[in-house]
């Protein structure tokens, strides 16, 4: 493996539900010039614990310490990298589209075909809602900007291993 | 209004795409005692902004103070608070639930009520999609519970405005 490549990396951690935690995390990245892309940081069923998801892109050797350095801090209580598993990943879209008379239909179409949702009508815009992995939210994008896109708001990735076969 | 009941907002943020934002926003946070309750840092069509959806529980008059130093912030854009304005919010969650031969009718039940979709199916787990507000994602865990929640991941809250109807 070339450890200089630059890949994107998905993280998963659990760690502690409390304030500071996530600064120190986006600090680490920080001081090693680790931009994050996308960033989740959500509930889980314990509500003492916290779910942070991270989508980077960088060196692996560097990544590798930095997930040294994560392991290391007191209030993160695993950290999982997806990088050689099998997993699914979803990210959400909300676009807010011009909706014209004469391009109504089409955008209804396109919704469709991404199984979709209109989630808001006004006079002038939709509001629709896609899942999906990096590339499907790619090419919805690409289809809805000729129509003409107002606003978006994205979740960023999140990920679970997928479960094994026992025949693989 | 009353300055020290405890709310949820929701705050969006415009944000420049450099490492040290997340970590000067979350910062700004912690420094308050405010705990964030989710965060959501993606993409957006300019790849030199980042949007940042954050949702945390506290007192409006701090929220205020809190703000205004965002606003300070050179690598802040801008701030739109969502508490007084119509909006559409939505999480996405993918839960990895145990699929036995005698509850597989029944998770496939809940999942088309739900609108949700199954994303893997391993020999003794599901896992399955669905997004919506708060309320619809908790109804939705409460009623897989019974059944066997193994993993769950969560994207936390994003919101858009609602569009203005001309005879509001």
């Amino acid at each position: 493996m070339n450890a200089k490549k630059k890949e994107k990396h998905i993280l998963s951690m659990l760690v502690d539900n409390q304030p500071g935690v996530l600064s120190r995390i986006a600090g680490l990245f920080t001081g090693r010039g680790f931009n994050i892309e996308s960033l989740c940081v959500s509930q889980t069923l314990d509500p003492r614990v916290s779910r942070v998801t991270l989508v980077t892109l960088g060196d692996m050797a560097i990544l590798e310490q930095i997930k040294k350095q994560l392991n290391k801090l007191i209030n993160i209580i695993k950290v999982s990298d997806f990088t050689d598993t099998a997993f699914v990943q979803r990210d959400l879209i909300l676009v807010k589209v011009r909706a014209r008379a004469e391009n109504r239909a089409e955008i209804l179409r396109i919704v469709d075909i991404f199984r979709g949702k209109i989630v808001d009508v006004g006079e002038t815009c939709y509001s629709v809602e896609v899942t999906g992995d990096e590339s499907k939210i790619t090419a919805f994008l690409n289809l809805l900007t000729p129509i003409g896109i107002k606003e978006i708001a994205r979740t960023g990735a999140i990920a679970l291993a997928r479960e094994k076969q026992k025949n693989q």
